[in-house]
């Protein structure tokens, strides 16, 4: 397909407004040639009111109709072929292996969330009936679902141009749950994004869902994404992104006359810790996985192992020099954008300075332009419990060291970290036991705690938690990976003494779904 | 028991401050004598710091042991006897029928979150097993459930001094959760407070709870309930009463360095919508039961009906008469506070002087002091569409009926609402399909919809959804009643290849606890 720059405004494609910008190839380390227009004040106001009135219709669509559409949709991103891939690579300098995983990602959570809307049990149907005769009151018939919220706002992640931008993990999630979806598309990849927008809009119009149910809006500031979050119709916002922007968008939603939830993924440094046996067991092997964690993707990954916490010891030496060693064999790869190499060499540069801070590695020389010299430093507990520098991420493939005292400086460190997606515990048999206070601070301090692997990998199952206390994410109650996502976007609504012929499918007295319900305390697929 | 007028430091009762208050008895239209002593910056941090060391605890402990607990309160509770029900009628100038209604009310509460700890399923355990062999990449463990948050404080609610106060339905929830509570006493109640916290501090020693697991802390004023909410170790809040004061509460949390979820359960004008059919057939009888919803508890709950919408019609005009009479007969009854009582008068005395506005009701003739006299107005749907200061609740027995010209109408006059608890709809077999436009503006607007009731009367099940889009709360995914309370003050945590022998009793291979999981996509309670 030909890439156009412009907008969908629901269906139509639009381009009213005067700002234009490109995006830029990192590897070629120059722009893309396609013109994209922002969307105008005008465009965006006419977004949000299809938007509102589509959710009437659409947020009252059977399960099994929004399933068809989901799977339309992965349909018609497969159908763009490898183009899509193309433009992606052009788009993110990430190489073309990388770009066909996330497009089966994206494709699978389009699915997923398919089959577990055509299961069904998600409203979580509950139903009390009534008992007329009860004393000292008759106690009143109610019934209670999962309804959607109302239109919803995604911001697209740098990071990833397929699996959370367009169609991807937040947009999958609210769209399943009956909320029409407005994408604020990424800059860095708006091309990517316009197709896949291009299939959305197939597909919706395929499946014959209201016009409005999607639109793309470009930007390439902050305009647009503001004007989106102030609007009084949209109900909930998703993002994944820095800290920064992450905040900006909550402090937002908080000063709106009806506050609503903004669910930002904001990434973390992903505290990992070594136990003494296992580096006294297996030093070298544990050095081999981490230099590979630590570069993978150019590091540009919010489960990226930012920080490895260790007790002095000769097992923590020898996993040191061999850190060191294996991560200057790995081959430099190209960042997402200029912007975000700077930021990294900058970040880089700020941690090097910091007191007491040694180098074991820093690969600097004959680096091309764009791509990431990565680098491994170290630092006592005593200076990284003085120096909250030391604690912010430094997103790329960068990872700091730190050599603790003792035990008990191991666990002050723990207790001293701020909110994290994940914390990792690398143990040898039965060792984990002694450390069950270690174990305890950390996982009060992250919403996923591995054993024996890597932070990187996020498996798109039910049982992932992606997300984690502040500033992990802005809400800890909520994944933003996996089909409980959905959760997200959607609020319990009560049926009191409701006629059975006009409740909902899934509260009706027949249960013609055949879906799992809590009936008077008891779970049951039976009728009533 | 003897009132002391002191708080509760976890275990230990503690006055150090010299700011001194006392209640007030608005029947009897003098101050009670207790002396109650506020509690200082020092004597909060104190209770902080012991909830951030029990939650370590108290966050492990079994769903037994905490069922133990709570029912060790609702027993300690019930030990009080009836000099709690006369301090609480002391206290608010309910009479003792509601006194000991409300009581039930609070024990049924702890008993259904001691039940539902004990059934074990709320922490939703989901497991996805390891594929080792899996292609390209092999498939890692992972086991999610919900765990506790973090110490909570919990804002007593003036008008359920029992149910929505110290040991009342948030207070629950949370320590159901695995939170430790710290409570801060309304300033109304706070003898009826201290008299139930001496139940919990005993409850929590003969069960064994950590010291810390619950304080009650006296304020007169706002500077407690702020330094709790700013304090960073407290990670949510529970709060009842007025929209000035839960928006209060909500914006400090929004500047905090890590922002944390206030539930705030606001209240609402609680829409009642007649449809032309049932004031045809029962005018009378309708006006009747709403005679009696509007004044119950002297009006002062938040499912009050403030605002009732009908087409005008001879049925209208009927059921206006009726209401009009009934009303007149209900003998006023005492409010909870001569501040109470102000703001009420103050309040209809706006909504009276509004334009357009007629008086159909308005007793207040020899009403004796801290007595509310009831009103009925009415206005047109034009004014009311017109008039923002129309829609605002009037907290008391006071309703507004809402005169339009048409169906039209009515449906603009709901689509103009903001958010509700609750709506109701009157109408007559059949008559609803012909309303299908105007029932779903009505459902997007509240969290509980009823057919042919009174919104007064919320009845504790699994199925209640009490709360409600902004601003009938701060967050619509959450119920303020029923066992679902508890998601307020959970989050989901994932183990990945954790050692069985070291994961919790829901997530073992094993199923020890017989729980409903989800393995692999399916519901069982079998182990694996």
């Amino acid at each position: 397909m030909m890439i156009t720059g412009k907008n969908y405004i629901g269906n139509q494609n639009s381009a009213k407004g005067d700002k234009i910008f490109t995006t830029f190839n990192p590897l070629l380390d120059k722009n893309n040639d396609w013109k994209i227009t922002e969307a105008t004040p005008e465009e965006i106001e006419e977004a949000v009111s299809l938007a509102t009135s589509a959710f009437k219709e659409y947020s009252q669509l059977s399960g099994k109709k929004k399933a068809s559409f989901l799977r339309a949709i992965a349909e018609e991103i497969e159908s763009l072929g490898d183009n899509l891939l193309e433009v992606y690579c052009a788009e993110s300098g990430l190489p073309q292996g990388r770009a066909n995983g996330e497009r089966g990602r994206t494709l699978g959570q389009l699915r997923a969330f398919a089959n577990h809307l055509e299961d069904g049990n998600w409203v979580e149907a509950t139903i009390d009936t009534a008992q007329p005769d009860r004393q000292p009151l008759p106690k009143v018939d109610l019934r209670k679902m999962n309804v959607a919220l109302g239109p919803v706002v995604v911001f697209g992640a740098s990071n990833f141009p397929l699996a959370f931008s367009t169609a991807g993990g937040d947009a999958a999630a609210a769209l399943a749950a009956g909320c029409p979806v407005i994408v604020k598309s990424h800059p860095m990849h708006a091309a990517t994004g316009e197709m896949v927008a291009s299939a959305i809009v197939k597909a919706a119009e395929k499946t014959g869902m209201p016009n409005g149910v999607f639109s793309n809006l470009n930007s390439n500031g902050n305009d647009v994404g503001q004007q989106l979050v102030l609007n009084e119709n949209i109900k909930a916002v998703g993002f994944t992104g820095s800290l920064k922007g992450g905040r900006a968008l909550y402090n937002l939603a908080a000063t709106r006359k009806e506050p609503i939830p903004v669910f930002a993924e904001m990434g973390s440094v992903n505290p990992v810790v070594l136990l003494p046996k296992s580096l006294e067991n297996r030093a070298e092997s544990i050095a081999k996985t981490y230099a590979g964690s630590i570069t993978l993707g150019a590091g540009q990954f919010c489960t990226n192992p930012g920080l490895i916490i260790g007790i002095k010891s000769e097992g923590l030496t020898n996993f040191t020099n061999n850190l060191a060693s294996d991560i200057k064999e790995v081959a430099p790869s190209c960042m997402l954008h200029p912007n975000i190499a700077n930021a990294y060499y900058k970040n880089k540069e700020t941690a090097l300075n910091q007191n007491g801070v040694a180098v074991l590695a820093d690969i600097s020389e004959n680096v091309p332009s764009n791509f990431a010299a990565q680098a491994v430093i170290t630092v006592s507990g005593a200076e990284f419990l003085k120096n909250p520098t030391l604690h912010h991420e430094v997103f790329g493939p960068f990872s700091l060291l730190v050599q603790c005292g003792d035990k008990a400086e191991l666990e002050e460190v723990i207790a001293n970290l701020e909110g994290q997606l994940t914390g990792t515990v690398i143990a040898d048999d039965n060792e984990l036991e002694n450390y069950r206070t270690v174990v305890s601070e950390l996982q009060n301090k992250v919403g996923r705690i591995i054993f024996n692997g890597v932070p990187t990998g996020v498996e798109v199952c039910p049982s992932m938690l992606h997300g984690g206390p502040y500033p992990a994410s802005t809400d800890s109650r909520f994944t933003a990976v996996g089909v409980d996502s959905i959760k997200r976007f959607v609020r319990p609504f009560s049926f009191q003494d409701w006629p059975n012929n006009l409740l909902p499918e899934e509260l009706k007295n027949e249960n013609p779904l055949g879906i799992l319900r809590t009936v008077n305390g008891v779970k049951t697929d039976k009728e009533i």
